[in-house]
């Protein structure tokens, strides 16, 4: 292959009918992605078409717009529905021609199974004239690869199995040659941003004040920002023309964001809240007991995805009803009827008789509307009390979030391990 | 909108750098689709985008060629690098306008959670010169709707939960309205197959054999198979001239899956077991209560999942030490020390003492070894003992998961409420 100058840039191209009914969850566009990314090559768009010639062709000419490596997955099996191999001819302006080679590779792979080919499956021995076969150890299709005005184009299987392995062996040698004058380092920050009423709230929006002009389009580091149940990520993607360089360059903008985002940063990588809280709670040896209304169980959850949280989770109490916070926590029975069980008063019950019975050093409580039933004008749906208790002191804050139950739930949840989090923080 | 002759045909725009590193999986695109087709209009193709201005209208293009209908997600948030609303515009050859109704709602939105509207968030105001806004009822971004050469652009959120919200109020309505010549009838059966060890287990390959023809692509009606966390949905996709017809070959394919796949089949649609469950519990006014270890809390995430599941379900521990299931649930306290936590004698003593605790008429104990750590030659990762009990017996399961942590609790939990639902079936 013919090395052009960098920065190499690819797209990818999913065919099939069945990844276009929402049926099929089309895994192979984010494997090629993830690993094309590891070898510091970054993918700019990702088509998924049907099993249509010209919609293929059309989509080849396209990807080539922002794209130096077009890989198209799919399409290359034996019947009429599958359209690769001819498009991809039609693109080349060039004929699909018979190779020997492959009809008898492909006649081989038959006879180890103790079958007989069927006559369907010799097409997959034609590819475009000029083009290179790459071999399928697992299946039938060959591979295809072939250069178009300095576009390199690839075709794989669209079965995952034979994809990866062909991807593994024959395409990522290939394109670790090409991609070795651009070198991408990436950092990720996550954040969780207190909601905090008394606080003075910082969402997404404020996160994207704060930082500015660092967040701007075409910007080498290019800052990424995404949110999910209130979890804010950052993602640095620097892109030098040596490893050293571009480290330097994702080390200077990841201590910019720390210096303006101070504490909302958590953690780095992959890193979730109940994975940071645990390290914490672990290395100053202190144990957490929690108490769940509204949440049923979503706290406890997260908590105990970490492996080894039993280090220091101990007790956790869903008191879904009324009778259960009084029979099980202990709480004083006439405080759900004064207050109502969604109140300050009964989060900070919940917390201090959770932390009394499980004899540890902090207990988290947890009660609020869920909705979408059981609101009132007073309660609307999003509100929620969080409280958490140790030996000296029992903070409560009031909060409403946006969203649909699954996700009222959640940032409740959340917050609440970040509200441990800043209590733990030394 | 006009109405132009059918068939109609869709096309969806995923926008967003997140979504083009592997990293951010996106569910958006599949529940569109499937949506989509559920009301006859099929989907040609999917392109999935970054954050530029020039590949969003590059993409919106191309799209139109072989779509009317043209769906785009993400990119309408309030940050720099949220360009959508801007590429329509550039697209229609028209300016961003200011619409003062849409600011007062941004505003109300933020007034509501008692924070004041950061300054980035008024160009979520600002929408293309004669398009339609659409409401957004549970976040800041409106969508946008217009016409095109006959073509209808429409810009959704990117955050799910928005995106769906969104989708279902304002947008499905008119497609519907759109949708008129070839008809299309879903149905989905939500299967959950015993993998008791007693029972000799049923996975994903013995539906596909006692299936065997039905299973054929080409048919029609098309049946797919589809797997998640234990739970295999069948759906029945039939296309036919009008709607009467269709649906009898539906109903025929579902009285045929019914015959074969007997009670392993729970519900319908896109029914969860923790509602199924949750029902059953409600007609029969039957209480519930829950003890987990392993588990965690998934449990009773999964059955608080459901609003007013405080009609039946009372009272969950997270007994997650041994202590916490002497002290808490009150097991005799040699047990774990006798048989091990993980076994067969102390799950049912967990789930009697709960029932007898909660004063239920069920309850469901769990305790096993979800791994990576934890487990012994005897005990390995995936060993699950669970029990349901009520007033004349207890029936302990012992089951071997597979996969990691996450998968293994979440069986573990399904399994549990299948125990349950098969005991509730009248």
């Amino acid at each position: 292959m013919k090395k052009a100058s960098p920065p190499r840039r690819a797209s990818i191209i999913s065919i099939g009918n069945e990844l276009l009914t929402g049926q099929t969850v089309n895994t192979n566009a984010s494997y090629l992605s993830e690993r094309l990314l590891s070898i510091s090559i970054p993918v700019v768009s990702s088509y998924t078409i049907g099993d249509d010639i010209d919609s293929i062709v059309r989509a080849l000419k396209l990807a080539s717009n922002d794209a130096d490596i077009i890989i198209a997955t799919g399409g290359l099996g034996p019947t009429d529905d599958d359209l690769t191999r001819q498009a991809m001819a039609k693109l080349l302006k060039v004929e699909l021609q018979l190779q020997d080679e492959l009809l008898q590779k492909i006649e081989n792979f038959f006879i180890s199974q103790e079958r007989q080919m069927p006559e369907n499956n010799k097409v997959q021995a034609y590819i475009p004239a000029g083009a290179k076969a790459l071999a399928n150890n697992l299946g039938t299709a060959p591979g295809i690869m072939a250069d178009a005005d300095n576009k390199l184009l690839i075709a794989l299987p669209g079965v995952p199995s034979e994809m990866k392995q062909m991807f593994e062996e024959s395409v990522l040698p290939e394109l670790t040659a090409l991609a070795i004058d651009q070198v991408i380092v990436i950092r990720k920050l996550k954040c969780f941003p207190s909601t905090s009423l008394r606080a003075g709230g910082t969402g997404e929006s404020n996160i994207a004040e704060l930082l500015g002009p660092m967040m701007q389009r075409g910007r080498n580091p290019l800052i990424n920002c995404t949110v999910h149940c209130g979890v804010i990520t950052l993602t640095i993607i620097a892109t030098a023309e040596d490893k050293d360089q571009a480290q330097r360059m994702a080390e200077k903008d990841e201590k910019s964001l720390r210096d303006k985002l101070g504490e909302m940063i958590y953690g780095t990588g992959e890193q979730s809240l109940s994975e940071v809280v645990g390290e914490q709670l672990a290395q100053q040896k202190k144990t957490l007991a929690v108490a769940e209304s509204c949440t049923g169980g979503t706290l406890a959850k997260l908590l105990t995805d970490i492996s080894g949280a039993s280090r220091y989770f101990t007790y956790g109490w869903v008191t879904y009803s009324n009778t259960a916070k009084i029979t099980e926590l202990g709480i004083p029975f006439d405080l759900t009827e004064r207050y109502g069980a969604v109140s300050e008063q009964v989060a900070e019950a919940m917390a201090q008789c959770a932390r009394k019975k499980a004899a540890t050093d902090f207990a988290i409580a947890i009660t609020g509307i869920a909705g979408p039933t059981g609101a009132s004008e007073q309660k609307p749906v999003g509100l929620v009390y969080i409280s958490v208790d140790s030996d000296n002191s029992c903070d409560t804050q009031r909060q409403f979030f946006s969203g649909d139950r699954e996700s009222i739930r959640l940032r409740a949840a959340q917050t609440a391990l970040n509200m441990l989090r800043l209590r733990l923080k030394i």
